[in-house]
C-alpha cells in the first residue's frame, strides 16, 4: 500500500501564508509553494488556489495516485470534524468544512487539526518526540499553543478542542486581559506579544538604563529583547526572567496533569536560547511537586521553523481517512 | 476464558482500613472483609493478613481458579512498577513493590494504582462515566486527587503517577502550606481539611453570628458546615462559595487541558450536595474558556461510597498481567 502511494501533503495555514508541501515517509520535504491566505476572503476561491499550486506539485511527483493523504494544521482547527472553527486570525467566519471540501476537490482523504497540535505530530513523527508516548509541544509564537501526548495519541479531548494551555489562569488578581476574553491566560505573559508587553511594563516601572529604551515602547520585540540581552542589558534579563518564571509555574502544574516525559518548546521565542530557556528551568524546578522533580527533558524543537508546521499537518495525511 | 475465571478481587487500600471485594463482571461485590492496616507495620505481616482473610472468600467463590485477577487502589500506588512509593499515611516507608508480593503468595496477575485512578477504573467500568472516554474524576476527601480518563485510557504519564490535581496551584500569593511541601494546592482549599481550615479562617475575619461559632474551631468538619447550611447559615453558604469558586476555577483550567465530557465528583464533600456542587458549577461557567462553556457535565458519582473503592480497584483485576 505505502509503496504505492508514497507521498503525503501536509498544509501549514497560517494567517499570513498558507504554506503547502509534498513530503516522503522520511521527512523530507520533496517541494513547497504558498498563497496569501488573506488574498482569499471566499472560502471557494481560496480553496481553489490552493488547488492551483498543488497540481504541478503533485504532477511532479507522479500525479495523485501517489498520495496517500493530505494533513492541514490550521488555527482553531477541529480534527473530529475537519472543521476550522470561528478562527480570529483568518478571514472566513463561522465553521468552515475545510477538511471535507478539500477531499471533494482532490480526492483523496483529507484530515485538519490545530496547528500546536500538528506541531506535535510532527515532533512525534520527525522531530524531537520520537519514540516517546508522553510529552507536551509548547508553541510560543504570536500565541501560546500547545499539543498533548497521552500514551502515543494526541489529546483532542470530547470535541476536537482540548490542549490550550495558552489559556490556562497564571495571575487571578489583576492578570492582563487575553484575547479569549478572560484575564491572566499564560498567553497573555509567554507568548511573543506577551514579552512585548512585559518590556514595557517593566520599562515603565523599573528606571534602570537599558537599550530597549533607545526603541519605541509599542514597537519592541521579543527579538529586541533577545539582543539586549545577548549584550548584557539588566531590564532585558529581567523580561525573559518574568516570562520563565511564568512559564515554569504553568509547566509545573502541566507535570501535575500528564506527568510527560518532555516539554518540547517551538515558535519564535525559542531563538532566545538560554536567556528564556534558563528561566524556566529554573521555575519548574523551583515550582513543580516534589515526585515530578527532574524527571521531564527540556527540550527545543529539532525542526526547521519553515519545515515544521508543514511536515507536522503532513504526518497527519498518513492516517487520513 | 471469562467464564472459566468469573470473579476478580478488589482492594481498597486506605490508612485506617483495607477492604478486600470478590466482584463478578456485573460489579456484584460477593463478599467483602478487612483488616487494619495500621496494625502491621511489617509489610510481611500485613500481606499475610490480607491473604488470611482472602482465602475463606475465595474458597467460597470456588478456589482461586475462579478469579481473574486482583486489583488494589493505593495511595501513591504507581500502575507501572506494582509499587507504593513513599506514601505518607500509611505505615510502610520508601518503596513496596505490593502487587509482586501478592503475586507470588496468591499465584495470580495483580494490578496496582492509586485510589483516585481505581475511582476512576470503577467509574468507567460500572459508574457514572460508562461509554464516556473523556472525563476527569476529582476525588473529595482528606485530600484531593483525580483519576484522568483521556481516549478511554487512564492517564498514568511517564513515571505512573500522572493525576496529581490537588497540586495545582490556586493561590500564587500567600497560599496555604501544603502536605507536599509547597504553597497554595487546591488540595489545601477543597479537601475536607480544606473546607476545615476555610472555616476557621472566615469565622475569625467575619463577624457575622453562626452556629458553627458554637463548636470548637479545631474540631470543625465539612460535614458540620454542611449541616449549618442546610439551616440556612450565612457564614457556613460563604464557606461552600469559597471552596466551590476556587474547585471551579481549577476545573476550568482542567478543561483547557483535556476538555473532558464530564466532571465526576467523588468522597465526604460531595455530600453537601447542592451546598458545594452550585458554587463549583457557577465558578466553572464564569470561569471557562468561551468555546468549552457548556460542554463539560458536572456529575455526582453513582456508586456507593463503601463500594465504589473496592469496585474500582477490582475493574483493574480484569486486566491485570
Amino acid at each position: 500500500m505505502e509503496t504505492e502511494k508514497p507521498y503525503v501533503i501536509g498544509m501549514d495555514l497560517g494567517g499570513t501564508n498558507s504554506v503547502c508541501g509534498i513530503v516522503d515517509a522520511r521527512g523530507n520535504i520533496l517541494c513547497t509553494d504558498s498563497v496569501k491566505t488573506q488574498q482569499y476572503p471566499n472560502i471557494e476561491d481560496y480553496i481553489q488556489a490552493v488547488c492551483n499550486i498543488l497540481m504541478p506539485m503533485i504532477e511532479k511527483v507522479g500525479g495523485i495516485e501517489k498520495i496517500k493523504g493530505f494533513g492541514i494544521g490550521a488555527p482553531n482547527g477541529n480534527y473530529y470534524n475537519g472543521t476550522i472553527e470561528h478562527a480570529p486570525n483568518l478571514p472566513w467566519k463561522g465553521i468552515v468544512p475545510m477538511a471535507n471540501m478539500f477531499k471533494t476537490k482532490l480526492g483523496i482523504p483529507v484530515a485538519l487539526t490545530n496547528d500546536a497540535n500538528a506541531a506535535a505530530i510532527g515532533e512525534m513523527t520527525y522531530g524531537a518526540a520520537r519514540g516517546m508516548k508522553n510529552f507536551i509541544v509548547i508553541t510560543l509564537g504570536t500565541g501560546v499553543g500547545s499539543g498533548i501526548v497521552i500514551n502515543g495519541q494526541l489529546v483532542y479531548g470530547c470535541d476536537g478542542f482540548a490542549g490550550e494551555l495558552g489559556h490556562v489562569i497564571m495571575r487571578r488578581e489583576d492578570g492582563r486581559l487575553c484575547g479569549c476574553g478572560r484575564k491572566g491566560c499564560l498567553e497573555t505573559y509567554c507568548s511573543a506579544t506577551g514579552v512585548a508587553r512585559t518590556a514595557r511594563e517593566i520599562l515603565t516601572k523599573d528606571s534602570t538604563p537599558s537599550l530597549l529604551r533607545d526603541l519605541n515602547p509599542e514597537e519592541i520585540t521579543s527579538k529586541d529583547v533577545y539582543d539586549a540581552a545577548v549584550k548584557g542589558d539588566a531590564i532585558a534579563l529581567k523580561i525573559f526572567d518574568f516570562t520563565g518564571k511564568i512559564l515554569g509555574e504553568a509547566l509545573a502544574d502541566f507535570a501535575a496533569f500528564s506527568s510527560p516525559e518532555a516539554f518540547i518548546f517551538f515558535g519564535g521565542l525559542t531563538k532566545s536560547g538560554k536567556y528564556i530557556m534558563d528561566p524556566i528551568k529554573d521555575s519548574y524546578n523551583e515550582n513543580v511537586m516534589p515526585i515530578f522533580k527532574g524527571k521531564a527533558k527540556m527540550l527545543v524543537s529539532e525542526l526547521k521553523d519553515s519545515d515544521a508546521a508543514v511536515l507536522g499537518a503532513s504526518a497527519l495525511g498518513w492516517e487520513a481517512k
